[in-house]
């Protein structure tokens, strides 16, 4: 089996050699994590391993009663899916369609033995392995790709990082919060963010100090600001932040995308306030680039044309490309070891994986796998081997292209979107109603129906309904409807009522009851004052990850007539 | 596919409505659990299932991006195993018959597609659904099997009981301590204990209160005494404990198994001084039965044999019979919900399967799915799909049918050990040097060879080496080294040493020096004083679980060897 990747006697690549180590930052543990101690059998341990040694002292099944003989898998190609697909979709499949016709797609096939005529290869994958209990850091083939795939992708500022695996993010990051989380810390987040990772911490009494953002997330002078002038009396006795959570690429709800300079700078004050970055990147890969309206040229400048077309190319050249073009992680910064990055299968392969890893600097490692190992010990047998053999088959080169060929799916269904708001709308690229502070890109989308026969003689369109950036990666649209021109807005505001929270409600429901849901966007609410659109916008996050080419189009127009309906109403 | 098992639309059983319902509990619930609160959002999932409803509320990836177009299995039979395999296997097959013949054993194989001609059959398990993200309550096939398994083996004594899955009972028991325990808690344990369960609570400053035991378990009137003496002052402030870890059955480490009566003695006193129970039962389907010597007759009783020969039937009579052999559970008791049992498919079908179950009163179900929402969320997809289909595949009958097969597997090799130390040692069934407290069946180990060539002639054998009580359930054969007799042993004390520590590290040294591998007593020690066994005893807990019929023999002939010389050292 051709695995396309070698085995690396010093995992971390060899660039690494000349980089600093981890600072010494257990500091940041939480009395909990202090009070771990690693197994006390590892005597018992220095013993296994010994040849010919009769091993009793393990409370281990037998793998002849493991029900799983064999274990086969139909996986896609690594070059399924065309990196430029065309814009519009020659005919939709129906749902019918998709039930009862195979997929049309190049498959590849791989069957996993219960027992591997090579067990002591360390790439080596067999179901009485897999399926056995295994070490918190699962089987060793899987850290060998990861580790990989982090020093070629990531490539971290320092040398002796390391990958630890998980059940996928969300146990990711409330392990990491049972690592450094005391109840009551103050935790630096997104003005706007995922309301599940603030759910992971609010249990434990820990309180969000959102940060203000613009196109690209946090606002470095913000952060400055709140750390700098943070006065533990004014703020309830809470020490000064020291972990923060970050979704810098495709943002969540927000779809903001961080790039190098930004990183750098907040990486500086980052370190400066000793602050432990949790970067979690679930959208990565799906950094989709700029969109297009329909018919108009590209204005992108030679160089960043050169760029895209570059990435068009199959074969290693398209795969560096794609590599270059991705935005840096906060690895890629890190000499002190401070970043915590959290990486999931859920977007790449299927989120019913289960499967993600953390990479951090060893001393974080060494304790995340001691939490692992009372919760959830090493992520499911069935996980990790399936998914490890799939990236074997594929192989690195081969992985990067299937990342490609995702990222180019999301991006025709984020063009998709964009394309229904551009056709039912009337758009208007205007640097004054932005809904980021910056303002670049930003879309309002107007009536295309006139307020009355006057404006319609004048060639005027109706009233601005919609203001959105379209974003760079991810899989939302973050739009601000200019809820304060409902003729009920001021009457509202004027009896003491929250104005904005029961429009957008009501105009939730009346989409609801047209059969389109989005997502509100006070859901994703991280608290304090907002510096992405402002008073008198109501938010809803839209998806375009799983909707159809016409249900996407279905779901705008609907849109645009309760919008109509809605402002309307008297 | 017949799936063998109905679907309930009462879940519980017929038999349960005339129960009645769980009391009120919550107050156990930690400030934790108390602050946790349910998704904001219920508004929108009341929406989601409405039919024509274009979703674009949720970060979900498309199916068609999952790689895994078709996942298939070859699992065995589910009566591959004998139920009354031979006492000495026929011929020991080899490591390398092992790797390179296939299974002789009858398998059957099933494909799982990404998409089901009937995706809504609550029964169906499709990879777009599995792949996909899932409720943490995993895909409703499988606790609709597992709620029919929980009502026909366990028979709650309460109606509205639920259960939840989780990826094993590391898993569970750590999600229990976070629904129940409070920084610094005492926590009833068995005096013997797994250690692994107790480094789950310890980074939290909860303590063990070790309860002592006799070869059922835990001891009644021990228990009845810690909890009626408890005084806060004396325990450091510590208020009575509220929490019971406990094994019941196969006890790791001691194998002791616990029937009827002494749980009914045990949940009243719980029930009185309101304890949660929480049983960790992964031994629960290897309920071997008593060892009886070679050539010797059984001393069951008539009625025992009956029982006996019922369950080796096969066919549902015989599957019956299993089940009304198997000790009852606490929930069959339980008519308050103060049980919290843990079931786990690492010991039925695979432990990387990653794949438990909690059963509970709904109260602690409801808390317990808010806590897995913010960690591990669902098991694995691959985890849960194969393993229902394999369920299915099987049906209930099957099901049960399969567990006798491995419990009988277990039940071979634990005959294996204990003919092994019938074979290398003299064994002499002893009441006055009895391991645990009851003394019943309890077995001593002589030296074969006299000491000298004067009893050689009045036909003696030699010293008292080892004593242990045969499990009846379970993986493990705890045993004590008669270690007062070594020659160091007074000297030591004398010298205030822990003579038995010094003297036990070094005998478990000298035999992994000579290549078997015991797992040291100590490790499993709960505190406090102990009622099996007592001073002067060294402990091993001997696995029998993974040795082949030869590994076993010559462990045993070794460790004999070792002991000889051990105990003649000057």
């Amino acid at each position: 089996m051709d695995t396309g990747f070698e085995i690396a006697t010093e995992p971390r690549g060899e660039a690494s050699a000349s980089l600093p180590q981890a600072k010494d930052l257990s500091h940041h543990f939480n009395q909990t994590t202090k009070n771990r101690e690693a197994s006390t059998l590892k005597e018992l341990y220095r013993y296994a391993g010994v040849p010919g040694m009769i091993t009793m002292a393990g409370g281990i099944p037998h793998p002849e009663v493991f029900p799983f003989e064999t274990l086969s898998a139909t996986i896609l190609a690594h070059d399924a899916f065309p990196l430029d697909p065309p814009r519009v979709p020659k005919k939709g499949k129906s749902l019918i369609e998709w039930l009862f016709s195979p997929t049309s797609l190049p498959t590849t096939s791989f069957t996993i033995p219960k027992w591997s005529p090579k067990p002591v290869d360390p790439k080596t994958i067999q179901l009485s392995t897999s399926l056995q209990y295994q070490a918190a850091t699962g089987p060793p083939a899987l850290p060998l790709f990861l580790r990989e795939y982090v020093s070629k992708v990531y490539k971290p500022a320092y040398s002796d990082w390391d990958v630890l695996v998980n059940v996928g993010n969300t146990d990711g990051w409330s392990k990491i919060i049972n690592l450094l989380a005391e109840k009551g810390d103050a935790i630096l987040v997104e003005e706007w963010t995922y309301p599940s990772a603030v759910n992971s911490f609010l249990p434990y009494e820990c309180k969000t100090v959102p940060i203000k953002m613009d196109k690209e997330g946090m606002l470095p002078e913000h952060l400055e600001k709140v750390l700098s002038e943070w006065n533990e009396e004014e703020r309830g006795g809470k020490k000064r932040p020291h972990i923060m959570y970050t979704i810098p690429t495709g943002q969540n709800p927000t779809g903001a995308t961080m790039e190098a300079e930004r990183k750098k700078q907040l990486y500086k004050i980052c370190s400066k306030y000793d602050v432990i970055i949790c970067e979690d990147e679930p959208y990565y890969c799906l950094y989709t680039g700029e969109w297009t309206p329909k018919g108009s040229k590209s204005d992108k400048s030679i160089l960043a044309q050169r760029r895209a077309d570059a990435e068009k190319k199959e074969g290693s050249e398209g795969n560096q490309a794609f590599i270059k073009n991705l935005p840096p992680s906060y690895l890629h910064f890190d000499v002190d070891g401070r970043v915590i990055r959290m990486d999931t299968f859920s977007k790449t392969s299927a989120p019913g994986s289960r499967l993600g890893w953390i990479t951090a600097n060893p001393q974080f490692i060494e304790r995340l796998t001691r939490i692992s190992e009372t919760s959830t010990q090493a992520p499911s047998g069935f996980a990790t081997a399936l998914t490890t053999v799939m990236l074997q088959k594929w192989g690195f080169e081969g992985y990067i292209r299937w990342l490609r060929g995702v990222k180019a799916t999301y991006n025709m269904r984020k063009t998709w979107m964009c394309d229904a708001f551009e056709d039912v709308f009337h758009l208007e690229f205007d640097q004054n109603k932005s809904l980021f502070p910056d303002g670049s890109k930003t879309i309002t989308c107007y009536s295309k129906t006139p307020k009355n026969k006057w404006d319609e003689k004048k060639g005027l369109h109706g009233p601005a309904l919609v203001t959105f950036t379209p974003p760079t990666a991810g899989m939302f649209v973050f739009l601000g409807v200019h809820i304060s021109e409902h003729p009920d807005y001021d009457k509202l505001t004027r009896k003491g009522e929250d104005a904005t929270h029961v429009l957008v409600q009501k105009l939730w429901t009346e989409l609801a009851d047209n059969l389109v849901l989005f997502a509100p966007g006070w859901y994703f609410d991280g608290g304090g004052e907002h510096a992405i659109g402002g008073k008198g916008y109501g938010y809803f996050r839209l998806s375009f990850s799983i909707a159809t080419y016409e249900e996407t189009y279905k779901a705008i127009r609907t849109f645009s007539q309760v919008l109509e309906k809605f402002f309307k109403t008297k």
